[in-house]
């Protein structure tokens, strides 16, 4: 079942600089785990922010929710969740 | 070069339903020609929506333009445009 | 698996009333016979509006869009969905 | 009678993160000690978010406003309700 | 039970302007009879604006709803529901 | 002459919480006074915010503004001002 | 007392244009003469649009209301109503 | 002096469409001209819609009136002007 | 060349307050001067905000951007800046 | 391949106002190198705002997000990213 899910990081001030790149290294890991495993399918860069939109592909929203939660940047994490269906055009 | 395009279908008051109904069935078959060509990557229901989100990989943004602007349900589309880049967590 | 469907109901200016009482009296039915399926397991008015807040129970985004798009108003329709998790404070 | 109370939590740069998760497992009691009551009928996590939609039956305005602005983490919270009728579909 | 309720009209182009005044005339009556009863409180003109700000004191949302969805402007409100609770500083 | 004033708080981190407590001691009396003097005529909490909506009986937005201003919580306050005028319906 | 009031106008499709320039003629004239009797006091147009932005000098709400909705565009305004107060860096 | 204007076309349903494409000729047209008198500096497509982003240089917003509001279209767009000042990174 | 400038003052929690009076003062005195120089002609105070609607008459978005930029509190202020041009019912 | 940039620069509350300066004017050499490049079109400052609005010529996404990212200035932006095709009024 798919999702799609736009991130936005907001560091806010104050937050120590070597603790956010320790946690954006982390999870880069743990997203390509996720690909690794067939769960997460995409990831892209927007163009000019510090924001990804994936899709991913999964058992349902309990799990959607137990991935993004468990992402090391989770905290200062802007989410939207678009639930994905079939289109008729798609071949 | 990598767009995500997102379409909202407003049909207003007054338009004929038969019109409409062959303008969405030249649409798919557009749609699905531009998958074969591979410009158009991918394309998703919003679901609960007469709306999709589709991955659109192009020469740049006057073949974007070329390419929604003559979709033929356009005169009644709502779309968003983001330029996509590579994401380092990308496999 | 659950999601929050936020509906609500804007008719323009020129749409029959009869037509449109039609098609209202034919969704209860629909929603109803959903509710006796056991997948539309809750439906409440927005006091002072024509809309509904819902909650379903479904396979996923695909049973999801079939349902709401088949519904005698959705052309009239604007749709929220929100897809929902367990909660760790729900007994 | 029904409300539904959609809450977002924002924990501002700065708060003690041993002080919140004790305000949120206090929290969590609070909430499902109001469950045993019949007060506070659902709680869903919006998947993805750190938030939550809940439906609670209550006497009115005045004892919804006592029970969420002493949950513990009420400072922190963004809350919209919406007051819900008897919708003609439900069964 | 309080609520603040406000409405604004917008009447769409086409709608007969001998109708809507017969609407309009028919809503003041309804209007009266309500503060009449003792369940419309208040109701203010928004200045500048074809709107008003009222406070009804009601049984709770079904009440509400049966009261605003049956005014004759109904078809051409938008409404907003706010419950209202007794604040600590009223005498 | 008649304004809805409404007034949500919005305490940042960092303040220290006795003083918050401090000032809305004092913002309560002032209120009150207020009252006691005709000028400020309604005071409801919005049910699960906290905000309140009022209705002051003033001069003009002189007097509204050096009223709002000097409330002890001003620094922390959103405020929106609609002015309000004598309604047709009103009895 | 002053008031600042924000205007854009919106016709509609099937509105009759010469009637649009009759109401627009009709309105010039009925502004000018506010500006003569001395409430108001200034009208600028807001460069690009069909929209401007006006300072009144009035008794209160109730002359601003009086004076707006018998303007003869009124039907087909936007307006926005923001009551002034004297700034304490005005000479 | 120099203008963004920003301006999206919004054709409602009724409107002839070989008036629309005379119309558009004849923007093009006195775009065209605006260009080669120095005027309109640059006009580029959004990627995407029936918009474009342009740059004027001009006496100042009397100007910027009397040339926008004079476009064949005006009365179908949505405009929205940003004054410009030099930028100190700027060459 | 007219423009309306709205000028909203947030102040973060942690600037000085001695400080934040200082350079309002020292925004009032300059204000002021600029109001003598002909180039300010109009400040009001938006009742109930710390927030000021203006009229400046400038050569253009140069001067504009270097008055507004200096001002003593510009590194706190949200500034939206509105070109005017002549209205036809201007007298 | 042409993009408009929209970046909007806020500061929070703590950071160190030399260390901002120094980035400013790293930026400024920074652009303008773009600029001797070919890369960077034109940059204008939005008057009375800390923004601008620029027009960039690259070769897609990646090469923005390379370059906006990189900006010493990026930490604090918020940035829109707006794909431009040719315009057929364009001479």
């Amino acid at each position: 079942m798919l999702f799609q899910v736009q991130i936005t990081i907001k560091i806010p001030q104050g937050v120590d600089k070597v603790e956010v790149e320790k946690l954006s290294a982390a999870e880069i890991e743990q997203v390509k785990q996720l690909q690794r495993d067939g769960r997460w399918l995409h990831i892209w860069r927007v163009a000019g922010k510090w924001a990804n939109i994936s899709i991913l592909d999964l058992q349902g929203p309990d799990e959607l929710h137990q991935i993004i939660s468990s992402l090391p940047l989770f905290p200062y994490m802007e989410v939207d969740v678009i639930p994905l269906s079939r289109h008729p055009a798609a071949l």
